[in-house]
């Protein structure tokens, strides 16, 4: 089979890349999405909004959907009753090539059932997994999974590490990524039953430049890497660093507010605070690939600021002029399937 | 068969408690060690250490060992092959009621081992899960198991609820505890396998206050609660915790000393910081509990300062004061295996 059959719009990469954007579902409204569409549109992306008759996309092209998937919906559910929802016509839209990429910033379980069922898995991949850049002193990292599958096999893992070493060097720019396993030490032989067994595998694929175990302390203090976990574990790790951030940040502005002098200091710190956040901001990055789909999909934070919605959009852009998918199903196709075995049913 | 007969060395109780200290295996040496014993004698607790010949002990009562069981040590292998050493020595001499209660620095794997060995389980008790106190806001959790066993079943997360609860009762005065599960989303139908199942059987049991899921971005924001997981999990999220602290007091720290602004700022901000890092800083507490055993054992951080090793030595001498064992084997005795079945095999 020839890659083109199944890894979509090729042809129309040379022109601006569409974005297919589901405006419901966030947190802060459609307003909120269609105002980070309208900041990517001025960056060479074309957005194309998803969403209720009537909503005011500011010029940009709406195509009208009569259902919205919450996020109290249950995921497989939401998506079989309710196909007339902006996110599965978006989903749907990239499927038929009308749009290049897609991304949500609504129901995250929602969004991967849609992409599993609209977009479909690429041969050979056995599941999708969340990849999520971490803010990592010096250059940024990836984690994968982060939440796609709540279990995983030994096998998934190895594919995740050549999916995230994909996405390590396309998106973000490192060359020869090294691969890590997420575990609860630095030596082989510490971890859990799916960790001591993922090692195995991970060490034998001379393909990968794989350098053991990798413990959550170090994360942000290990630059340019790709860290491998199952989905449960990834999204545990990943919210556990978002909260502490928040809760740090939170409590030292308490303190400084508390007394006058705290209060100078607050204002003498301003820049340096600002530069802080840049780096361990989630909205600088906007969004997290879904990867292993014969589309790109981008999933947002539910409580993105526009800013954040135009991030996740330029994220999908530049994915596809990376032509993310198309290296994927390439390096799948030679390599993954033949290590690990056929395709198996994503229900263990 | 009477509490007495294997909780211990209750007469002893009134008088100053006896804590056996592993002076070996720490980071920073046997030295440092020492100097947190002195300071904790200095409080009413009396410290007995274990270590080589000819330590200077400062006055304090040395029980002399032969051998050393390093970080690197493969925990079982060491404690079989080096039964001479500070740590095994310990456990035994706590084991045999000539002290109260043990702490070291040095390997956990092997402080688990020899806890297993030496001062065994609890009737009932199906795995020991180590306590870790965390500082949320308002007033501190616990969280457990922290890494005494990377898999677990649902049923001992049901026996981690019951311990905790006595722990967050005892240890942290809090009356009436919370139970939460650790898990990937609040709703109960999140998460995987483990947790899906152990929502069920938490929710079944009518001696718990069990309040459903939490997230872990939400810990440090939700007080007074114990929290469930298994090892794997509880030991990458607590690192992710701490680690991610460090960084985010590093990398302020960093921008404020590039400018003389924020050189300025820092001074100021001082106080600030420091109350901060009270409440953040893991050697507040300066141990995990390792709870399911016979006896006390504290595991205190591998590179505990003196401060980090006398509040270790104190938090074990209140656990003596608080009976948390007595309590643990009236509750697991009455309640747990009842509820989960007879004591099963500790390797699944």
């Amino acid at each position: 089979m020839a890659l083109e059959t199944y890894v979509g719009n090729g042809a129309r990469r040379a022109a601006r890349v569409r974005v297919a954007v589901d405006t419901m579902g966030a947190d802060r409204g459609p307003e909120e999405v269609v105002l980070g569409a309208l900041e990517a549109a001025e960056d060479g992306v074309a957005p194309v909004l998803f969403g209720p008759r009537g909503l005011d996309t500011g010029g940009l092209e709406l195509v009208e959907s009569t259902q919205t998937i919450g996020m109290q919906d249950k995921p497989a559910e939401a998506v079989r009753t309710k196909p007339d929802s902006s996110l599965v016509l978006a989903c749907r839209a990239v499927a038929k090539g009308e749009a290049d990429a897609v991304i949500s910033a609504g129901n995250t379980g929602a969004m991967l059932a849609a992409g599993l069922l609209e977009l479909r898995r690429l041969p050979g991949v056995q599941r999708p997994a969340i990849a999520v850049p971490l803010p990592a002193n010096g250059a940024p990292s990836v984690m994968l999974d982060c939440g796609a599958n709540a279990d995983a096999r030994p096998e998934h893992l190895l594919q995740f590490a050549h999916m995230g070493s994909i996405f390590a060097e396309e998106i973000l720019e490192l060359q020869n990524p090294t691969v890590r396993l997420l575990s609860i030490g630095e030596e082989a032989e510490k971890g859990n039953q799916l960790t001591l067994e993922a090692h195995r595998v991970l060490a034998g694929d001379s393909l990968l430049d794989f350098r053991g175990n990798v413990e959550s302390r170090n994360l942000l203090e290990t630059p340019g890497q790709v860290v491998v976990c199952d989905g449960f574990t990834g999204n545990v790790c990943l919210k556990a660093i978002e909260g502490t951030i928040l809760t740090v940040l939170g409590s030292l502005r308490e303190q400084l507010r508390a007394t006058r002098r705290g209060l100078i200091a607050g204002l003498l710190m301003r820049p340096a605070a600002r530069s802080l956040r840049a780096r361990l901001d989630p909205d600088v990055y906007g969004g997290a690939y879904l990867l292993g789909l014969r589309h790109l999909a981008v999933i947002a934070h539910g409580n993105s600021s526009c800013h954040a919605i135009a991030n996740a959009i330029r994220l999908a852009g530049r994915g596809v002029q990376h032509q993310v998918v198309e290296r994927l199903a390439e390096r799948v196709g030679e390599r993954v399937v033949a290590s690990a075995g056929p395709e198996t049913d994503p229900q263990k």
